[in-house]
């Protein structure tokens, strides 16, 4: 049976690889890409769609639809320092290739209706899109079958600032939106999480390079930036939440194990905008998420390998 | 010439009055009412709107699309303590009465881009749906001719808490998003502006009484509950900043002095949650909204009165 | 009888004026001047109060014991834009002036000990040291008979920022340990009591001027660069919210009118820092202080007219 | 050579075991217990420290002050629900036992002083007496030779919120005023250091059980109300924060990886009161402080087990 899915995504690096896991994975039905503002320049993270679309061969298969193009309240911060461009400096022709013109958080709605309670949901990118689909209509939250959140660490560090991560950080107001909003959501923390067991390091990234399919090059080019800025920073390899998310989702025998837990963000301050606090069942507040704690780190690796490993024939010719 | 408005509104006493403002003065072309929660229950909302409707012999004559049901960000805090019903306890059958299906924020859209420049927008609740419009589409702000916004205090106290008026205290992030965004918005603020010009004692509540109008006697009854709480917490009399908001925009003539401003709304702490930092022109700030500051204060009253006094023959009977 | 009490002063401008006034009241035991990081530098300050005590010929009738050299918590912001060096450029031999070794923490809890139960303090600089003193020791609070603040203001305009007067802004966290403190507190604002009623305007100040007594030509002087900077700002005038804190203490029948409020500080959010809610008895909130709302405006002007028309000779002479 | 310190505590269970490691290390110079409000009421934490003294033979080895009865801006939180009295139930006749009268406050300021840039300090409660002593002496900060502060989370779980370790949650703006001032200052953290190597579980507690002297049986008292707490929250031992930060003093060689961090905390929000902010050097911060990242467990473990095996005799007998 195929599970219907949308992934919501920022897209630069390992989103890439998170669109290809939902374009591939046998028994994916990915319904949508919807575009949110976070990594790098909107119009880029369109464009990054675009080059994933191609380098697996399904440009038309998974429409892609424009969301937010800033956070609900607070200017826009970029991880371009981190991603570059977010696809190693590849380009191709753009021709013709024009994202839908409805709004991707009426989209979001629609596609919840249609699909009739078996909507899943990856949010890979600031939760801006997410919360505006509730903020447009609160009982979204219970449409949506499935809602897995690449975001916040779980009493670890952060990596933008010590206390928060990324997608948190950049609409700290959209993230609270949807944990107070009802989901069945389960969290896939950047720490400790990703950083012990979604870091491809050089040996993994060796043999990746030693497939030599189109995938496994273009795995190669957008993960280059962020692997260099994570070598810079000491962590040893390129990291891999997103697609981590996307296989939660459609491979939840990767979980080893997950705990219930209250997760709430901050917005009032500016030292510890974006931190989630997940408290995990000592402070008396009521559980709203999951949050995946250890994975089967073999099988994730293995899961994105052998996905990379499938021959594609991109129609248009990457250049430089 | 005509002006074409839409009055954003959560319906309770002098909303009724603004709403009426917006379909009996002269010029005014009201191409909408959009709901947004605020002062009591959001249905409760609804059919205050029809009252009006009714009680001006218009129904039909502006149609009613439904926003958002709560705040962006917060749970919803009601006024029932103030307004009651917010309709002095009228009723009618509401049969047949059914809002458009579109949903406001995209009504709001679609109703700018049809004006093509020439649309204004009276928002006189909470600022949910405007902020919604923005997040949806961000130049938004700048296809809207003119926005006046009731809220905020210029440097004087709130009602709500010391610090904050209603409307901003119920959506503060909303409220920084809307002037954050651009709009050429100007501000009707609740102190001390409403507190010295737009209070109708005793004496002018009477002669509204003895207008004997179908109108007048629907203005007195929906105004009676906010009267009673109004004179129990010292304040004079009626207070009609959302009415005033309306002729703030179709007779501009009765603002005496205005000024530029700086406005930023407080998010970040529960003391002063909503309040509206309006600076005046010598902390360095660009300046943002216009803030009226006067206004011919016998024109205003007025201008109501003689609307009052147009009679009616509002075709569904109202009941106690 | 006499009062015995303490001035604790950021020594400029009209701090110099409240000084005099506790010199030369009749009544006034002005038994120390306490010294806190405010208006200028703090040496600069200690410098201010021996020029005061010179020019009233009251050198050693008052010591001076200095206290915290910054805020609590945050770093300490100059108002040397307002008032220069917050003496008009005044100078003199400060040689074998030395201020007392005893902490003026220590002196203001041991001083409220000698007094049993008959100290009252005018606390007109940000209120670290009273702070301090209620740290060290929590029944102090108790043991003043009557604490005067300047500061905030009340339901009204700031002047560092839209939100916040200076005291108040610059210590934040200090002003919230004295209003929970239990004090029984006077709350002399900045708004709209300063500005409405504690304004020398142009030719009031002609009259001091015309006096000419060394007193006379001391205010002139010490309040030349505030009124310069008021009239940048649109206030036609000096203001004088200091001597007039120390006059609501020494002469409370100039007190008009005054209120009931509860007043809590905004120590959380940048926008509003320092802002001082004070809620004026409907919402709920216990009182915790006496607001000054209105004064006899001629009889604040002729206490301090009267007193520079005081003969002295200053023991030392000031050079420019 | 000897180490003068200071030990300041809000002694309960840990903090008992802290101060007989200040009384029995071999070159330790316990000069002063300074007591600070924080894990039980005021009074109890003194006989705790009292019950101390009594245990290692020590009444008068080192006199108590009295320090702050409560945190500097907000009200005191307990942690009896964690610690019960903080002594087991154990008491005895306190007769004739009476701390200094000099305030912990000028006690630290004086014994500085006196020190001449030799005092060491080992904070183990809120900073609040800490931060008393900056705010009336900056200096302060530079005289002290070393503090070793037991508090916050160096990014990882808190205690008494999912944010927050108790120390800093009781008082946010003393601990940011100590990690603003400029300390050389050593933090011995709740997670993970605390709770990966410094938790004696069931085996260890046994062997203290079985070494049979009154020191190992008031260790075992003090520990039991703690032991069954951190039990019920998954913790499966006794936690020894407190008396490890002593041994990171006395026994630097224990440390065996610490690294520079910046620290801040935060102050302005109710989620994450008290969250240290600890960025390890990737985020442009200047660091301003050393954090105890690994000790030697079994070799801290045996410090403490080697110390508990010393033959006292306790002058007063404890009863119940
Ligand atoms: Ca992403
Ligand atoms: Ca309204
Ligand atoms: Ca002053
Ligand atoms: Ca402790």
């Amino acid at each position: 049976m195929s599970i219907p899915l949308v992934i919501d995504t920022d897209t630069a690096q390992d989103d890439c690889v998170a669109i290809l896991a939902g374009l591939l994975t046998e028994g994916a039905d990915l319904r949508a890409i919807t575009m949110v503002a976070g990594n790098v320049g909107f119009d880029r993270q369109v464009r990054n769609a675009y080059l994933t679309l191609n380098a697996s061969d399904k440009l038309g298969a998974a429409p892609i639809y424009l969301g937010a193009r800033r956070p609900l309240v607070r200017p826009w911060v970029s991880a371009e320092n981190v991603h570059g461009d977010g696809a190693g400096g590849l380009d191709m022709s753009f021709e013709g290739l024009e994202p839908e013109t409805e709004h991707a958080v009426d989209a979001l709605l629609r596609l919840a209706d249609e699909a009739a309670g078996e909507l899943s949901i990856v949010a890979i990118g600031p939760l801006t899109n997410i919360a505006l689909a509730v903020a447009k209509r609160p009982e979204f939250a219970q449409q949506v079958k499935h809602l897995v959140v690449m975001g916040g660490s779980n009493n670890a560090r952060g990596n933008i600032t010590a206390a928060a991560e990324f997608n948190f950080y950049v609409d700290p107001e959209a993230a609270k939106i949807v944990f107070d909003a009802g989901f069945n959501v389960t969290v896939v923390p950047w720490a400790p999480l990703t950083l012990q067991q979604a870091v491809f390091q050089r040996p993994v990234l060796d043999r990746i390079a030693a497939i030599g399919t189109p995938l496994a090059e273009f795995f190669t080019r957008v993960c280059s930036s962020t692997l260099a800025f994570d070598e810079s920073v000491g962590i040893p390899g390129t990291t891999h939440p997103d697609s981590l998310s996307v296989a939660v989702l459609l491979r939840p025998e990767l979980v080893r194990r997950s705990a219930q837990y209250n997760v709430d963000i901050e917005t009032g301050s500016e030292l510890t905008r974006g931190y989630a606090a997940m408290s995990w069942g000592v402070h008396g507040l009521a559980p709203n998420a999951t949050v995946v704690e250890e994975i089967d780190e073999d099988g994730f690796r293995e899961f994105l390998l052998s996905m990379l490993s499938v021959e594609t024939t991109p129609p248009r010719p990457f250049t430089a």
